[in-house]
C-alpha cells in the first residue's frame, strides 16, 4: 500500500532535501549555528542542572514487543580484582548489551526510510548488517548543544498527562509556546511534554507504551515553520498511538527523519524540568544532548541535561 | 604485599572521606556548584563546539589485553523493516555489546578499591555480580557540566606528545596552568593533554596502550590543592605506565577514586581542542560531559563537548 | 538462617566428596564408564532420533524474573555480503547474547554453593567475575553420552502433567521405573517427565515457571542409591516449587550439585520422547547430551538427542 | 564479476535442488536414515568417547578479521547469590555474547548464497536482520547423529599437518579412505583432517587462519559421488586459502551449501581422534554432532563427540 496523498502533500511542504547540500547527513542540526549556541549559553541564569535521562538498567522501558530493542543487560567482567597481584589496587570492570533505542535516546536520520529512501534521497539500502547506516548514522552528529525550549502541553492543557491516544496538535504547540513566553526560533531544540512518562515512572510499562499521546501528523509543518533543530518528547512512540489516519503508521517519523532531516528524541523524562520551569516561569535553557558517537548506528542513548 | 608508606602518606593528605557526609557517593563532583556552572557558561564566547569523544566502533581502542573490556560490537536488529506491512514506513534498529570503559569514558568511584575499601570507606564487597556497584556507581552522577580547563602539557613542553613512560608532574601542571592564563579553581574539570592519543589516531593501538605518558603519583596533591571536580586525559591508563615506583601499580587511580572521590576520564581526544585553544589563547570553556546513567556501573562511555 | 537439620541429615547420606579424588570436578559423570556407553549403544534399535531441546530464540522460556538469564538475542552481523567483491559468493553471519541457562541446559556443579562451599568441599570463592567458575565449571565436562532412561511420572500417574506444586516422590520414581521395565543403573542419565513443559508449549511462560511440579527433597537419596550420572527434567526450577519445607529453598539443587556432584538438566522437552516410549514400551535409549564447552561457565545450553 | 564457467560446470553436476522436494531445508542430512544410524551405533566397540570441540572462551580462534564473529565473552550475572536470603543456598549464573561461527561450528545452509540464491533456489533475501534466516537456518536441523569417518589426509600423506595453501584433492580423499579401510557411504559424515589446527593449539591464531590447507574445488564432486551427509574439517576457512583459482573465492562453500545443500563444519579438533584411530586402525565411529537449535541462525556452535 503506498503512502496516502495526505502524507505526500505534507511531505512536499516540509522537505529539506538538498537544502544543506547533496552530501549533508545531519539535516536540521545545521541550524544550530555558533550564534544560536551563544544565545543558548546566555539562558544559563541560576546554574541549576536538570538531567532528562531515565536510568539505564534491567527492568527499564522495554516490554519485549520490539525484538532486539532490549533493556540494558549490565554485567560485571571483573570485581575488585587485584590485577597486579595480592595486596595491589583492585579493579572492577563491566560491560553492557542493549538496544540503542531502549531508553532515553535520539533516533538517527537513518532510523527510518519510506518508499526506499532515506533523508536527502539516499537509498535505504545504504543500511546494511555489516556496516550499519552508511548514511545518516548517529555517528555523524559530532555535538548537539543548543537552546532548549520546553513546550509543556500537559501543563498548558491543565492535566498531569494527556490521555492515551490524544494527538498533540499545532494548536497545542502554539499554546505551549505562549506559556513559555518565547518564540521558538531556528536552531532551537523543542522538548514536548505530554506527561505520559509518569505512567512509566509509576511502574506501568505496558500502559506507557500504548495507547499513548503524541505528536500529530500536523505538527511537522509547525516545526518546519519554526525551523527547529530537533524535537524530543516524553513518550515511547513519539507520535500519537494509535495513529490518527487508519493504516498510516509512523507518519511523523517519516516526515521528520526522512523529509526534514530532523532528529527525534524519545523517552525523555521532562517531569523535573516541568516543575522547575513552572516555578520560575522560564522555559528556555541551554540543552546539552550529544549522542554517543556510535559509527553507523540508527540511534543512540543520550543523557541530556538542561542548564537553567 | 601492602601498599607502601609513600602511598599511605599521600593518601592521608588528599583523603576526602566524610567531607560531604558519610553517605556521599559523588565525591569532588560536589564542588560543582550552581555558581561554578554560571561561571562556566560565561566562558562560552564564540559558540564553537568541540567534541572530545572517539568514535564508538569495532576496531577501536582495545587490544584484547583487558578481558571483557571489549570494543563496541554494533549490530542491526532490523533493517528497513516495514513493520506495519508492505509499503509502510520502514524502520532500522540496532543494539550494541561493549565494555563500558572501552573508549572515551569516565571511571566511576566504584571502579577501584584498595585494602578492601571504596571511596568514603565503604566495603569493596558492595560491588556484586548481580547488582554491580551498590555504592559509587556511575548512575549516581546525575549531571556533569562545569568549567573545563585544558592543561596542555605537551604544548607547554614543546612536543607533539610526551614520550612513553614520561610522568606528568606537578611542575608540568604548573607550567600548563600558566600557559592557560588562569588559576584552576574549585569545581573545575581539568583536561590534561599529553598528546599520546595521536599514537592511536595514527593507527597504533599497541603503542598507544604501552608505554604511555601519564599522571605522576605526585599529581593528586596538586588536584587536591586546586579542589578540581574531575580530571580527564588522553591516554588509556590515565597515569604513567610503567609506574614510577616498582610494584606500586595504579596509585593515581587509588588516590583519585578511593581517597579523594574524584572521577577520572580516559581516552579523551584533546587534539582539536588543543589546536583551538592554541589559536585563541583561551584555555577555559564550558565542558558538558555527563556520563550515561547506567545503574550500578563502574564506568560509562561519555561524549564530552567543549563550548568555547 | 542455617540450613535445617533435615537437609543436613540427607546431605550426610548422599555426599560424594572425595569419592573420585580430591581434585575431581565432574562428580557422578565418573560413573559413565566405557562399559556403560557400550550398553547404551546397544539400546539403539530403530535408529530413530528424538531431539529434546527447545528452540533457541527470542520469546523463549524466560519471563525476566531472573536478571541476566536472558532469552537468546540473535543478531545478523552480515547478510549476503559479497566479501570479496561484487558478484562473488555472499556470506551471512550472526552472533548471539544469551543467558547460558536460558533454555534447555545443564547446570554445572559450580552453579550452586551452600555454606560457602561447592562440590568436593571447594570454596565458593573460586567463582569470580573475571574467570567464572575456577572449579566445577561446565567446560570440565568433555562429553556426556550414556544410557538414558525415561521416568515418565506423568504417564504412570495417568495425567498429561502433574499439578503445579506437586512433588515428585521416590514412590513416583519407583512406579515410573516399573513402567520403564528396567532397573536404573549406575551411570544412567534419568529423564524425569512431569509434563509441565506443555504449559510452556501452550504459550504460558508465567504458568510454566510457577507453580511447578518437580523433584522432592526426598529424591536425591533415590538417585544416589541408583548411582545415576545425571538427572534432567521438563521444568524450569527442576525441583518442586514452591518448596516442600517452608524457608528451605532449592534443597535439591544443593544436594545434587554440591553434595553429590550430580549434573542437573532443566527445560528439557520430553513430550515427543514420551509418546515414542509409550508406543514401543521401551524407555531406554542412547542419550547424547554433551554441553557446549564454555570455560568457567556455571551452565550451558545443550541439544540432547535420544537414539532409540 | 560473474562466477566462472569452471564453477558453473561443477555446480551443474553436484546440484541437489528439488531432490528432497521444493520445501526441503536440510539437504544432504536427508541421507541420514534410521538404517544409517543403526549402522553407526554398531560402530561403538570400546565405548570410548572423544570430544572434537575447542573450548569456548575469550582468547579463542578469532583474530578480529571478521567483524562480528567474536570470541565468546562469558560473563557472570550472579555469583554465589543467596537468592532467598542470608544463609540460603547460593546461585551463580552467567551469560555469553559470541559469534555463532566463532569456534567449533556448523555452517547452516543459509550461511552462503551466490547469484542471489540459497540452497534449493530460494532467494537470498529470505535472510533478514529482523528474522535471520527464514530458510535453511540451523534451527531446521533437529538432530545430527550418524556414522562418522575420519579421512586422515595428514596421516596418509605422512605429515603432522599439510602446508598452508595446500589443497586437499580427491586423490587425497581416496588415499585417506583406503587408510580408513572403509568405503564412505551415503549418510556418512566425513571428517577431513589436515592437521592445521595444531597451529592454533600451538598458540598462533594468525598462522592458523592464513595461509591454510583445505578442500579443493574438486572435492565437492567426490563428496557428491559418495553422498555424504555432511563434511567437517580442522581449519578456519574449510577450503584451501588462498583459493586455487584467482578471483574465485569460497567456491567450495558455494558448492556445498548452495548447490548440494551439504552442511560444513569448521574448527573441529581432530587430533585426539586421529591418534585413537591410528592406534586401533579403525576410522569409523558413531558421531553425535547436533547443533544448538538457534532459530533463523546461519550457523551454530557444536560440541561433537565421536564414540568408538
Amino acid at each position: 500500500m503506498p503512502l496516502p496523498e495526505e502524507f505526500r502533500e505534507i511531505a512536499g511542504r516540509v522537505n529539506n532535501w538538498g537544502r544543506w547540500g547533496a552530501d549533508d547527513e545531519i539535516g536540521t542540526l545545521n541550524l544550530i549555528t555558533d550564534g544560536v549556541v551563544r544565545e543558548a549559553a546566555s539562558c544559563v541564569r541560576t546554574g541549576r542542572r536538570i538531567p532528562l535521562a531515565l536510568p539505564l538498567r534491567r527492568g527499564g522501558v522495554q516490554t519485549g514487543l520490539i525484538p532486539g530493542r532490549v533493556d540494558p543487560l549490565h554485567v560485571m567482567t571483573q570485581i575488585n580484582r587485584e590485577v597486579f597481584g595480592p595486596g595491589t589496587v583492585a579493579c572492577s570492570d563491566d560491560a553492557v548489551t542493549m538496544g540503542l533505542q531502549a531508553a532515553t535516546h535520539w533516533d538517527a536520520l537513518a532510523h527510518v526510510s519510506h518508499s526506499g529512501l532515506l533523508y536527502n534521497g539516499r537509498p535505504a539500502g545504504t543500511v546494511t548488517a555489516h556496516d550499519g547506516a552508511g548514511f545518516g548514522g548517529i555517528g555523524t552528529v559530532r555535538h548537539l548543544v543548543s537552546r532548549g525550549v520546553l513546550l509543556d502541553v500537559a501543563r498548558v492543557r491543565g492535566v498531569d498527562r494527556l490521555d492515551g491516544g490524544r494527538a498533540v496538535t499545532p494548536e497545542d504547540l502554539d499554546a505551549a509556546e505562549e506559556l513559555a513566553g518565547t518564540r521558538v526560533r531556528a536552531g532551537d531544540v523543542a522538548l514536548v511534554r505530554t506527561g505520559q512518562i509518569r505512567v512509566l515512572l509509576g511502574g506501568d510499562r505496558e500502559g506507557y507504551a500504548y495507547p499513548s499521546p503524541g505528536l500529530s501528523l500536523r505538527t511537522p509543518r509547525w516545526f518546519h515553520a519554526r525551523d527547529v533543530a530537533a524535537v524530543a518528547s516524553d513518550t515511547l512512540a513519539f507520535e500519537v498511538f494509535p495513529p490518527e489516519v487508519a493504516g498510516l503508521w509512523l507518519p511523523v517519523h517519516a516526515l521528520h527523519l526522512v523529509e526534514m532531516g530532523l532528529l527525534q528524541g524519545q523517552n525523555w523524562n521532562l517531569e523535573e524540568l516541568s516543575t522547575a520551569c513552572g516555578e520560575t516561569g522560564r522555559y528556555t535553557f541551554l540543552l546539552s544532548a550529544t549522542p554517543e558517537p556510535f559509527t553507523g548506528a540508527t540511534g543512540s542513548p543520550v543523557a541530556p541535561v538542561a542548564l537553567l
